[in-house]
């Protein structure tokens, strides 16, 4: 039996509205369905932060107001993501049980405010979700227009309180048994830092332990199975009431760069969830770099999300023209509403939601961008185009649950990520994981080859080729894990800064583990860490490559050398390197390169294994080409993310959804145009 | 009958003196009171932080050398300024009274140190000040030597204990009667913010509550409200027992840009105060910026605290050398002393007072500028080029109380800057409302024309031309009084980011208020807003203009297009308009220009109300004229704020009152040269 | 009679080892011992943080394993200084007694954790180290492998729990008499600052007082002495048990230019140790400096550390490759590790030690260069240079003991830096006092001349120079001692910002002290402060030098002016000036000045002096020569600190203890080359 969300065929198009803090405005209220109409939405995410509203004093509830929203939106088409409040509590709530409340690092509690402030241990605040949630549960599981849970918003932070602390040691204790284990996994006697009980264990603190990388690895496992943990204590009303009704929370990333979130490890969060959804927030129009290098970023973490769970997820949150909490706020032009939604479609999403529907009147996110505006107004350009984007919705929403085809794979690791950043050594400035992932991703990106970003507890078998650079922290499964893969025909690319560290953060001794050096062929010698303005380079292919930041000493055993350095005292000797093991074939790079490298490098490595088969397209760069295909047809995005016109050159006759018109020969893409062509198989 | 500070006919010149510090150095205050003589100071300010001087133990207190040195200064000719002590507590009153000590944002209790540090809720504090400035009152109210109480020193900062939550509540409940009418001007519902009870509300805490700009706004009223309640208790002695001695408390700008201090809310404290007086310290020949340009800074702050009372106000301090507290402390280059201080004149001041009369020999402030060096020598530059000072202050004494005329005002509002700070939204870094003021006012101080600066609540009718840009925040009665003044046949320019929330930093909602379309004769669509690097330009009578930060969308309706966009998704648009509105005119600006733009935006204003009358001289850029005038006579200021001789050209006779000789015809004035010239009615 | 380490022969050679943290690894404990002995090296210092695993819990000791180890080393011909562990305590201990954790300055109690988290009070804190301390001493005092005691390790830092408030009263009360005495040295009317109790008294605070320069001085004064009387209570039983094992502590040098350590003054601690020892971390090869210009900064911490006890020091701690603590942790380059080692003997250490033998497996310092890596290997790269330093040590060990004879000393003195930095005025950016000293040492470098770096108490009488610049807090006994020297026949150097305060931060008063004014035959009329931008210029000996940052403004006494100023309002005055007094000459620097000025300023006084008396040698820039002597033999050690072969012209014939050939004539030395050549006398 399919789920609701199944059983919905569009493509969701709406996003979160806040009726509560308009209920004092029913004029607003009134328009706001007529203006749902006109933008072509069908789905909209209630209840976000709606706790006051639904339970304005200690059990007492009021359901009135959302009952009414609920089937107004229903009665007239539209579909109900229905969340639960807790991320942010009452007033009163904090005031009655000040212990719901944050305990930070330094060990100061919060004061009751802003929001996601509270402990994810604290018994009456699991209680007091719960409960409420029961009462969603009930109220709505059979109402027809509800099609998912939306648990919570935005899951984050962590809390140092006495409850968290025990918490904690109960964790250690289930993973480690004694103490001595402690001991041995965190190098307890440097520093004399050996415990002799369980109680001496606390937090990672500024004010007191933060030397300890075990420690801090492990207190960053916990905080992200505490927060999961909270999570299964919020969604058992849900599970036991509307199994029939899936479950998701929406995930986040990080910083201008659309890394992956640093806070908890989204690859276990997600096995929670029914389908993932995120929300994205890209600096569109920046002034640091151009629309499709941006865009490849884009593509990324998209194509991460929809990995991780092999599946097609949503975009709960988007903007339809700026947000308000970047350092600037610079609207999306005219035709980037429609080139980024097509964009996120392209890579997986079944959605394009919006935070939020209104603007808010007050407080701090009211000049977020939303579809609509202060104006209320049907004339407003964001209003338009976010009409238009659902109207090309419609045209194109077959798509739903189709997935892309992947025969490259970019890893990406959480853990590996907390101990990298977290590492004593090496260059503070220059770690760069998640961007170096970023850097080698863009390669394929331009030239529209398709890319999974999976993390390494995944299958490799169905990839012709995995890229796994700056495996700081590798265990000895994924190293075996990858043997097999090359041995069994895979290809695999590897780098500098890999295969220091096991899973306690513990080095390898005895030199570079030997399955990597049966792997690629090399011993690692030393790795050579740079000033920022120092440079070396590299020979390869004839040519010259500058490197930076690091430079990995090679010893050469089985390997061919591709690349030598031409500068420093390791003048002449290896740095990029390709072993033939057994079926298989491994690269190491040995430095980190500018993209001329990464260009050249890959450019004979995609010939060799003909994973580029967009036979009939030519496109110029800043165009992006990305299929998705079910069993009956193969949907090809192309989008143009640059301000000038661009040639495609089709071979082909093929449909586009969107302008519904034939699409051969040479054609023009104007800045920003899209094409969806359908392929039938 | 006139106070005693009006029967007063000189002009002040003189400052903080501490012989508090120097009662072990018996010769030393000797000494003062001869150098005294020497630099040709006629008022001392003193007390100021006196405290433990003059109640060395709770309830001992000890007048005697006060009385000493008040005599001294009195029986040579000089006047007083007493402070009451406030600024600075006593160790044993700390200690004893712990509960006068500031709880910061964070809770953190402060401990003893420093200065300004104490809660103005304090019951004991008020107590204690109150029962010192009755002491002082009932000793010193009858003495000859008494001009003026100094009430406090640069009162700032703020208090978190619970007696001021206390206070803060009690504040709101006062303004809003009901949590409800809280909630719903807070826009409460947002994140689920509703407050039931008034016990659940706080002040802002980077720890708790920081995201409802309408409690951050109130908080922001409520520490202006509650420093002047406190002021009020200490003043309560004062007025009692000396009417006649008039009240002031020194004000103060903030950073290099020498803007409108931020803490408080001058224009209401202003009321309180018989006399404005304010601590001048432009940091003169530092490297960012030319002698000129921050001489325009100078007017500007001066023109604004001479407006807001539309009286001649005092400064209180200004350096004649250095301050200790800039990044970088440069002594003011030979002649700058005299220049420096005639600007002030120049702009309404009636006083030359300084921080400090004598350097302290020890502690903080021991390198901070004063007219009587460490070498206690009446040789030293600095004592010279004060003692000349005091000698022109003399030759042109009959300037006091003397008002300038202008036919020009800017506005400037504290609440509106305090809003749009703390606005989420727009780019964080390039808000610069008080710089962009700075920036329209240089035009007027560059073309020497004189203007006031004002608060919106003050009288508009007298002027010509009202400036009031970026009013972000505007209330209704604003937007009201604007239309009236325009209708009546005023002038009116505005700006982007205008109009956008009420008082309580609620969003107008509808569109654009109506009443400033009425005004402007068009609609704002959109606010753009640029990355630093991003540019466009306007196209402006001809002539093509750089526009940065933001652009406004402009829907044309009665008005005229002036200027329109050259690039960008709106190229063609309009940018600057001008409209009609029965008797007056408004302009707006829709982007953010650079000084080209406005320098030839103003040029046809002011060719148009012919408001530039200085017909009888004729000076290059870098010269400043300002003019202050009584029932009798025009006094012209001229002065070179520039390191190169300079030519004026003057049609008429002049008596230059400062080197007693007629000006007239070519003349060259040196560098840092000024004249003071004289033309009767 | 000599102590152990006096008798030990040898140049030690070997480092921290912390078998504690590999007891679990037998076979890692095995190699150790082989590894050594390939290695060369000889002593291995043990113990540093075991606290943990010589007491594992209250009062059970275990020294077996340290037993054994000790044993281990002696067999093989090693020998061991034994540390005792107090810089970091069990996590036991911080639970049973958490007082013994440190107070920071905003009074917030630090949890366990890190390291050097401890109280300099806690009774508690001292009972249980020196318990400790008496069973180390009772049983290793015999062994014949101990040389010498490492007291804890790398003191530093301060506590402001109450017990150090109160032991801060009583240093104050012992210093001060009465609470006058106080308020009186400290400026206590300034701000009403002025104590009535000693009780009010507290240290200070971010939070509370902050403004009292007095306080702030005597407050590190204080963290000194306690430090110190901390210590004194650790070596309490050494003395008593083990009078013939001399004691040392290990200091350190702060930031990037390695300047003098900044937390405690060394020159007093210094005197309780038997043998100064410190841990020189220079960033070799880095970004921002040439490789020789790093070097003399190395030089002049290493001859200050040496001048200050006036004899042989160690080097307690180095690295043989990279560190990582640094924000780029980059490795020594094929010889570097050579030459920087020959560096440290050349200025006067008696040994290298590293921190650490081996690479620890786990937590924050794993990365952190050592002898033995993670890959356990002989054939490692640092281990063979390691090795071969060895075999250089062991070349030249008569060295040993051998001093460095210099004509020439910089005066550094910490009390001056502290103030100075400590100082409201001027400029906060360009104080930079000890790169100052840095800038006048490195001309002496350069020109291969012998340096004492001295604090001013010592004796100055053997200088033929003495260069004491920026002597901001002078006292009266100091400025005696330099006018003897001088008339005696001294030539002194001194410079602008010098004669300002006393001991006490208190000003002279009565203008520039009148024994500065005999000694140099000038008076100083006023401190210029320049902007960063700003630039003057002087003209000294026909040319032209940039002057920066301060200019004094000089009136010429008795004094020849070298140098006068061409720009700005002092133009024409003097800048630099001469004075003969007596015997001898004195020098002032009136202006910052770059090194251009600087080799032209010195050329002539050497010159003069005629202190360059390296006849045999001519050598190009960026290769150093240092001589130490003994009554046997003067050796040169002649060291190529570029990247270049540099051509050295040698008029005798010298052998080389190192390559134990007779070099003369034209030699080329390779990029970090070096000699050690050897002259009997």
């Amino acid at each position: 039996m399919k789920n609701v969300y199944e059983n919905e065929k569009r493509l969701l198009h709406g996003g979160d509205y806040n009726p509560d803090q308009w209920l004092d405005y029913p004029e607003i209220l009134k328009d706001d369905l007529d203006l749902m109409k006109l933008a072509n939405v069908n789905t909209m995410t209630l209840g976000i932060f709606a706790w006051s509203a639904l339970e304005p004093s200690e059990g007492n509830y009021n359901f009135e107001w959302l009952d009414n929203i609920i089937d107004d939106i229903y009665n007239q088409g539209g579909r109900v993501i229905l969340a639960t409040p807790s991320g942010a509590r009452p007033a009163w709530l904090s005031q009655t049980y000040p212990e719901v409340l944050r305990t930070n690092e330094r060990r100061e509690k919060m004061l009751h405010g802003a929001r996601h402030n509270h402990c994810f241990s604290s018994p009456v605040y699991r209680e007091k979700t719960q409960a409420l949630n029961y009462k969603l549960a009930q109220r709505y599981k059979d109402h027809p227009a509800i099609i998912m849970w939306h648990i919570s918003n935005e899951y984050g932070g962590e809390c140092h309180c006495d409850l968290c602390q025990e918490n904690f040691r109960i964790w250690l204790k289930d993973k480690y048994k004694t103490i001595d284990n402690v001991n041995k996994a965190w190098w307890g006697p440097f520093w004399s830092h050996t415990y002799s009980d369980w109680s001496q264990i606390e937090s990672p603190s500024s004010i007191g332990e933060n030397a300890v990388h075990g420690l801090n690895l492990d207190w960053k496992r916990f905080v992200t199975d505490q927060t999961i943990n909270f999570y299964r204590n919020e969604i058992k009303p849900m599970r036991e009431l509307s199994p029939n009704i899936p479950i998701t929370t929406n995930f986040m990333a990080d910083t201008d760069d659309l890394i992956p979130f640093q806070s908890l490890n989204y690859e276990k969060f997600s096995k929670e969830v029914d389908i993932l959804s995120w929300d994205c927030y890209p600096a569109w129009h920046n002034d640091w770099e151009r629309t499709q290098d941006l865009a490849s970023k884009v593509g990324f973490i998209n194509d991460l999300y929809r990995s991780i769970k092999q599946k097609p997820f949503l975009i709960m949150e988007c903007t339809p023209s700026c947000v308000n909490w970047h350092n600037v706020n610079k609207a999306k032009r005219p035709g980037m509403h429609m080139l980024s939604s097509m964009q996120l479609l392209a890579h997986g999403s079944d959605s394009i939601l919006y935070f939020q529907w209104r603007k808010s009147r007050g407080s701090s996110e009211k000049f977020h961008g939303a579809v609509v505006d202060h104006d209320n107004s049907k004339d407003n350009r964001v209003f338009k185009e976010v009409s238009k984007v659902g109207e090309a919705l419609d045209k194109i929403k077959e798509i739903k649950g189709s997935m892309k085809e992947s025969k490259v794979a970019i890893i990406y690791d959480w853990e590996n990520d907390w101990a990298l950043k977290d590492a004593q050594g090496f260059s503070k400035e220059s770690k760069r994981y998640p961007q170096t992932l970023q850097e080698h991703y863009k390669y394929f990106w331009n030239k529209n080859i398709s890319v999974d970003v999976i993390t390494s507890s995944q299958d490799l078998s169905k990839y012709s080729l995995v890229i796994a650079p700056m495996m700081y922290l590798i265990t000895e499964d994924t190293m075996d894990k990858f043997r097999n893969y090359v041995k069994n025909g895979g290809v695999l690319v590897g780098s500098y800064l890999s295969g220091l560290v096991n899973e306690a953060d513990l080095t390898y001794i005895g030199g570079w583990p030997e399955v990597l050096q049966e792997i690629y062929g090399i011993d690692v010698a030393e790795t050579d860490t740079l000033y920022p303005k120092d440079r070396n380079s590299i020979k390869f292919k004839e040519e010259s490559f500058e490197v930076k930041d690091y430079c990995t000493i090679i010893s050469k055993k089985e390997a061919e050398v591709l690349g030598t350095y031409e500068g420093d005292f390791y003048k002449d000797s290896p740095s990029i390197t390709r072993n033939k093991l057994e079926l298989g074939i491994s690269y190491f790079i040995g430095a980190r390169t500018n993209d001329d490298f990464i260009e050249k490098f890959y450019d004979g490595i995609v010939e060799e294994l003909k994973i580029n088969d967009l036979e009939d397209f030519i496109s110029p760069e800043g165009v992006s080409i990305q299929i998705r295909e079910n069993d009956n047809a193969k949907y090809y995005f192309i989008m143009n993310f640059t301000e000038e016109n661009k040639n495609i050159e089709i071979t082909n006759s093929y449909f586009d959804l969107v302008s519904e018109e034939i699409i051969s020969g040479l054609n023009t893409l104007e800045p920003y145009g899209i094409y969806v062509l359908k392929q039938n198989k």
